[in-house]
C-alpha cells in the first residue's frame, strides 16, 4: 500500500502541466449542476440511481493498486494543489480531464444581439433553445492564438430530439477567453426550423407497436451467479482472465495488465500491458462554410468517459452485469461520479467454442461440441448524437475481440442551399444571442433538388440529407507477450510459381516472415491482394516446437481514410494514414492524436512519433490499430439509427502449446437452470 | 395442391439427367448402412435419436410448399423411374444427391499388393485402418475420360482421430469404373506413424479439467418459449421475417423467399428469393505429389447436406431450439434421414439494437435502448476433418447476417523429407491395399528443420506441420427487392479536391452512383483504398422520398485467391476471381463452380456465365459473394482448432422510410423468467 500510494504521488507531478494547458471551461462545466456531482463533504459517496443495480463492491477510499483511478481525495489533493498555486490565486482553471499517469513500468507490480435577433426571427422561443458547441478543428493561421468553439443551435420545442429541428445554416465562434463572438455565419435565413413530428424516439412516445408479432422474454440466465468476481475494485478474474478495467474521462474505459492462464500449466502469462481507444477521428464530407471544421476527435476534444452516461440495465447490459462508476473530475476541479458507466458481463450467445462430428464410416460416432461463453467489459459514450459502445471480450480460448458499435443520428438538413445542422454538443450556451431570418422553402424528396449529384449525402427525410462522413477509431495496444521486450512480425502470404514439370500445380501461397526493424517496417495499410498475418511475438520465449510465443492482430471489415495528406484534417488526424503502426513504448505517447488535440495543429501525433523511425526489434512495443467506418447514411437511421459494429481480434498464434480450451466442458442437461415466466409469479 | 404437385413433376424429368451424369459411388455409399437409412417402409420414418429435442412438426408425407425438399415418397418415384430406365436395368447408377429443381419463377406461388505390403510394413493393423477418399481435382489432360480417386490412409488405433496418425506419403489413385489402381505414390517409407498421444479430442477422453476456474451454467432462456413458429414443416415465422427452410444435400441449408414485413404499413415485402452456399473451394499451398491435388470443392464434390450431422443440443444450438431433419437419397438412391442437421433459434446476445443517451445539459434525461434479439438457422457440416457452421441470422431491422465459422483440423505430418498428411474422407476404401515402407526420423521441432523456409506451413505439433490453405465460400444471393426486376448499383466513395478559395478544406469524400448495365460492370474486386457500398435495389419502386428500395451487402473481413489465373484450380475455382458478382437470373445457373464438378475443368462457372457480359440492368438478377479465409495453421489448431468466424451482412438501404425498430420495446424486469439451478430441484 505504502509502494501504491509513492507510485501515485510521483504521478501527480505529471498532471500539473496538463491542467495548466488543458482549460476549456465549457467542456465539463454543466456537469457540476448534475445530481452525480459530489461536494466532497460525505466520505463516499454513490450516485442515487442504483436501485436496480447490482454492485458487488463498493469502490474504496484509498487506492488499492497502482493502475486504480483517482479517488475523490486525490483529487480534492490535487484541486488544494492548484488552487495555492499563484496564477491560479485569482481565477481557477477549468479542467477537461484529470487522471492518474501510469507509473513507471518496470517498477510495476499499475452570448450578441444579432444572435438574439436569428432566433427571434425563427420563431424560436428562447426557452427551447437547445445549443451545442462543437470543436472548430484547425484550419490554418487564421484562429491561431485564440481559444475558439463554434456554436450551433436547436429548437427543442416538442421533442427531445432536437438534432431534428436545426435552426439551419447559423454558426456562431466564440472566443473563450475573451468571451467574444468572433464571427456569425447565416446562411439559413430562409430555412424554418423542421418539424418535430416523428422525431421523438422515446418508448413512452410511440403511439403503437411495431409492425412484427411480439417477441417473447429471452434472456441469459446464471442461476447460479455469475463466474467472473472484480477484487479491490478494479481487478476482474474470469475463467482463465485476469485483468485491470477502469473508467477514464478521456479514453472511457481502461484494460491494463490483461494476463492469461496457460492452459497446461496454469502459469499467469502476460498478454497486454494496456488497451484502450486512444483517439477517435470523424471527418465529414462537406467543405461548405457551416461545416468544413466538423471534423471531430472525440477522446482528446470530449472525452469518452466525460460523455459515458449510465448504461440501462436489462437493455445495455443483460441480467447479472456488474456495474462499476466513473470518478472523474468537473471543469472547477471538484470530483463527481458518473455512475454505472462500464458494466462486465458473462455472455452465452448460442455460438461454438470448437466441435467436430465424425461420419460414422470409420467406425467412431462422434458428435464433440463445446458452447462458447465470453467475458465482456462495455462502455457506451453519448458524444452527442452519437453512441460508440464499446466491448472488450474475452474468450477462454486466449482471444481478446474488441469490438464497436455505432448509433448515429447524422443530419443535415436542406433547403434550395442545401444548409444544414448536424451537431454535437457538451455545453449549453444558449444565452449567447445573434439574428435569424427564413428563407426559402425547403426540398421534400429527392427529385425537387436540381442537382443530386452536388448533394452531400443522400436524403433520409424530407428536407434532410445525411452528411457522408467517416469515423476512425485509433486503439493504443501495448501488448506485452511474455514480458515487456517484444517483436513485430508480418506473415506475408505470396504466390509462388512453380517451375515447369516441378507440379501439375503453376502456383500456390508461401508465408513469408518479416521481423521489423524500425518503425517504418511497421506502418501498415491493409491490402485484400496482398495479404499478411501481423503477430507480435517474444523473442526470448519459444514454444517446445520452436515457435516464438505470439498474439496476432486480426483485422475484420475495415474503412482506410482517403483524405487529401495535406488536408488540415488529416494533418491532425494523419495517426489514421496506417491502419497498423508500431511504437516503442513512452509513457507519455499514450494519445494517438496528441495530447492536447483541441485546435492542434497535428505536431504531436502518432504520425509524428513513428517518423523517427526507431528500432523496434526485441523491445517493449506499443501496436496501434485503426478501425475505421465509412457512412452514407441511408432513411433507416432516421430518427435513430440501429447499430452498426466493426471488431478486431487479438488472437493467440503459438502462444500455447495447443488448443488451450481442448478440455472444456460441454453442457448438460442437468447444468441448466430451470425457469418460470415473471408474470406467473 | 395440385399446383405443387404439377409443379414438382415437371422438376422431375429434368433431375434425371443429373443422376446420370454424377454416379460416383463413394461418395454416399457408406450411409447405407447407417441406423438413420430408412427403408421406406414404414408411412414415416424420423431418426431414432430425437429424445431430448423438441419437435414442433412433423414432416409430411406429402408436399405442402412448391419449395419444400422431396419426400420419401417422391424419391422412391424417382428411382423406380431410374430402374425402369434401359441402361440401367443391370446395374443400378449410384447417385450423388437428389433434389428438386426450384419451379419456373414467374409461375411461383411458390486393391493391390503393393498397397497391403506398405501398410504392413509400417505396422498398422488392417483393423485400424481408415481411408479417406478425396477429389482429384483436374490437373491437365492424363486424368481426363477416367473417373479418378485419391485415396489416403490413417491408423485409427489408439485415437478417433485418425486424421494425426497419417500413413505418411502414400497416395493411391484408382479408377472408379474400372476399379483398378492407376498408380501408387510411396515417398514416405521411412516415416513411422505418429503417436495416438494427446490427439483425442472427446470429453470422455480428458483426464483433468482445463487449467481455469470453472464457469457457472449460463443460458439464454425463454420461460414463455420461442417466439418463432415452423409452419408445414418449412416455413419459418418469426417477428417481421417469414422464409421458407430446407436442408438440401449439396447446398446444405437453403433460405427460400425471404420476406419482411413493412415496418409502418405492415406489407410483407420480398427481400431475397433463394441464398445458399453454392460452393466452397479449399485450396492447399503445397506443390508436392501427394498434394497438389488438394484443392477440393467441398458442396459440388461432397455436399454440404450430405456430410451434415446432426447437430448437438445444448452445445451446438441452444435450448429452445427447433430441428429440422434432411431428408436425402443414398448411392443407391434409396432415402435416408440426416437427422437433426438443421437447427433454428432465438438469439439474445447482450447486444444492443440501438440506444440513445443524451447529457442532461438541455433537461432531458434520456437514456433509451433496445436489445437485440435475432432468430438463427444453423447447420454445421463435418467434411471430414473440416467443419463449417453456417448461421443465417435474421434480424428485426431487416438485416440478414450471413455468418461461416470454421473448425479444422489440418495437419501435414513431416519428416526430413517433409510429408503430410492432411485429409478428409467419405467412404472407407480400406480393402483397397498397397505396401508402404517408414524412411527417416521425423523432426521434433523446428530447428531440426534444415531448410525452415521451404516449410509449406508452421510446425503445429511434434512431426506435424500446419499446410497453409484458403477457404472460399461462394454465396447464391438470389435478391429480388420489392420484386424480381432489379438493378446493382455501385456507389463509389471517391475523393474530391476543393478549388483554391473554396474552403478551408482541401478535400472530402463524395457517393457517387454507378447502376450498372451489363455482367461486367459488376465484376467486383474489394478495395480498401477505393471503397463502395454495393446495392441490389428497385428501380421501379421508390420511397416517399424518392431513393429506390434496396439492400446493400456489407462485406466484413475477407481474403482473395491469389493463386496464378491460369493454375488448374483457379481455373476450376475461378468463382473466385471476384468478391462480387451480378448475373442474369438463370434457373440452371445455381451452382459456382458448375452442376458437374468432380474433375471438372472449368468449363461452366460463373466466371464463364458472367464472361456472356449480358445487361443486367432492371432484370431479375443474382448476386453471388465470396466469403475467403486465409488460413496459416498455428499450434492452437492442434489436435483441433478453436471455431474461426467471418460473415457478410445483408442491409436494408432506404428500404423502409426510417429506422424500423424505431418502436421497438425495451427490457423490463417483469419481463424476465425467474430461474433456479437445476441441481436444487
Amino acid at each position: 500500500m505504502e509502494a501504491t500510494r509513492c507510485l501515485r504521488l510521483s504521478s501527480f507531478i505529471l498532471l500539473l502541466g496538463f491542467f495548466v494547458a488543458v482549460s476549456w471551461y465549457p467542456l465539463i462545466d454543466h456537469l457540476i449542476s448534475q445530481p452525480e456531482l459530489l461536494g466532497c463533504t460525505t466520505p463516499w459517496c454513490t450516485s442515487k440511481n442504483h436501485t436496480h443495480i447490482p454492485k458487488l463492491n463498493k469502490p474504496p477510499d484509498t487506492p488499492l493498486h497502482p493502475l486504480d483511478p483517482l479517488t475523490i481525495q486525490e483529487i480534492n489533493k490535487v484541486r488544494a494543489i492548484l488552487s495555492n498555486y499563484e496564477p491560479f490565486s485569482l481565477s481557477f482553471p477549468s479542467i477537461h480531464s484529470l487522471s492518474l499517469d501510469e507509473p513507471v513500468k518496470t517498477q510495476i507490480t499499475l452570448s450578441s444581439m444579432e444572435f438574439n435577433k436569428s432566433i427571434m426571427a425563427r420563431g424560436v422561443e428562447f426557452s427551447d433553445l437547445s445549443c451545442v458547441t462543437p470543436s472548430p478543428g484547425w484550419y490554418g493561421p487564421h484562429e491561431e492564438g485564440r481559444r475558439i468553439i463554434k456554436v450551433l443551435c436547436f429548437s427543442s420545442q416538442g421533442t427531445p430530439n432536437f438534432y431534428m429541428r436545426p435552426i439551419e445554416g447559423l454558426t456562431v465562434t466564440v472566443d473563450l477567453d475573451s468571451k467574444e463572438v468572433v464571427k456569425i455565419t447565416d446562411r439559413g435565413r430562409a430555412i424554418s426550423v423542421p418539424t418535430a413530428t416523428n422525431t421523438d424516439y422515446r418508448y413512452t412516445a410511440q403511439d403503437r407497436p411495431p409492425e412484427m408479432d411480439p417477441i417473447n422474454p429471452i434472456s441469459m440466465e446464471q442461476a447460479k451467479g455469475p463466474s467472473f468476481r472484480v477484487e479491490d475494485g478494479h481487478i476482474v478474474k474470469w475463467a482463465n482472465w485476469e485483468f485491470h478495467l477502469k473508467a477514464d474521462q478521456r479514453a472511457g474505459m481502461i484494460i491494463s495488465r490483461a494476463v492469461v492462464r496457460d492452459s497446461e500449466t496454469g502459469e499467469p502469462r502476460s498478454v497486454m500491458y494496456k488497451g484502450f481507444a486512444s483517439e477517435l477521428l470523424v471527418p465529414y464530407m462537406d467543405p461548405d462554410e457551416g461545416r468544413y471544421f466538423r471534423t471531430y476527435m472525440d477522446a482528446g476534444e470530449f472525452g469518452l468517459g466525460a460523455t459515458a452516461m449510465s448504461l440501462v440495465p436489462l437493455n445495455d447490459c443483460p441480467r447479472n452485469s456488474y456495474y462499476m462508476d466513473g470518478l472523474f473530475v468537473a471543469a472547477d476541479g471538484r470530483p463527481f461520479v458518473q455512475p454505472s458507466m462500464i458494466c462486465v458481463f458473462e455472455r452465452y450467445a448460442g455460438d461454438i467454442g470448437w466441435r467436430h462430428s465424425e461420419l460414422p464410416i470409420n467406425g467412431f460416432q462422434i458428435r464433440e461440441s463445446r458452447p462458447k461463453v465470453t467475458l465482456v467489459a462495455r462502455m457506451a459514450a453519448s458524444v452527442g448524437n452519437y453512441d460508440y459502445i464499446f466491448d472488450w471480450e474475452f474468450q477462454t480460448d486466449g482471444l481478446i475481440r474488441v469490438k464497436s458499435n455505432l448509433v448515429v443520428k447524422t443530419f443535415k438538413f436542406t433547403s434550395s442551399a442545401l444548409r444544414c445542422n448536424e451537431i454535437r454538443y457538451l455545453r449549453s450556451i444558449g444565452r449567447l444571442s445573434g439574428m435569424l431570418m427564413v428563407k426559402g422553402s425547403p426540398y421534400e424528396n429527392a427529385y425537387q433538388v436540381p442537382n443530386r449529384e452536388d448533394m452531400s449525402g443522400p436524403m433520409v427525410s424530407e428536407n434532410a440529407i445525411g452528411v457522408v462522413h467517416d469515423h476512425f477509431m485509433t486503439f493504443h495496444l501495448d501488448m506485452d507477450i511474455d514480458g515487456y521486450n517484444n517483436s513485430f512480425a508480418k506473415v506475408n502470404l505470396v504466390k509462388e510459381e512453380t517451375l515447369p514439370g516441378q507440379s501439375p500445380r503453376k502456383s500456390y501461397l508461401k508465408a513469408k516472415r518479416h521481423v521489423a526493424k524500425t518503425e517504418s517496417d511497421a506502418q501498415i495499410k491493409l491490402k485484400l491482394y496482398d495479404p499478411s498475418e501481423f503477430h507480435i511475438v517474444n523473442p526470448s520465449r519459444l514454444s517446445r516446437l520452436g515457435n516464438p510465443t505470439g498474439y496476432k492482430i486480426v483485422p475484420g471489415g475495415n474503412a482506410a481514410s482517403l483524405l487529401d495528406l495535406h488536408d488540415p484534417p488529416q494533418i491532425r488526424g494523419a495517426f489514421t494514414n496506417n491502419q497498423i503502426w508500431v511504437t516503442p513504448y513512452n509513457r507519455s505517447a499514450q494519445w494517438a492524436g496528441g495530447l492536447l488535440v483541441y485546435q492542434s495543429k497535428g505536431e504531436d501525433t502518432l504520425a509524428v512519433w513513428s517518423a523517427m523511425n526507431r528500432r523496434i526489434e526485441n523491445k517493449d512495443i506499443v501496436m496501434w490499430y485503426t478501425l475505421g467506418f465509412h457512412h452514407i447514411p441511408c432513411q433507416e437511421d432516421f430518427p435513430v439509427m440501429p447499430t452498426v459494429t466493426a471488431s478486431f481480434d487479438l488472437k493467440p498464434v503459438n502462444f500455447f502449446e495447443s488448443n488451450p480450451i481442448l478440455r472444456a466442458k460441454p453442457n448438460f442437461e442437468n447444468d441448466l437452470p430451470i425457469c418460470r415466466p415473471a408474470s406467473s409469479y
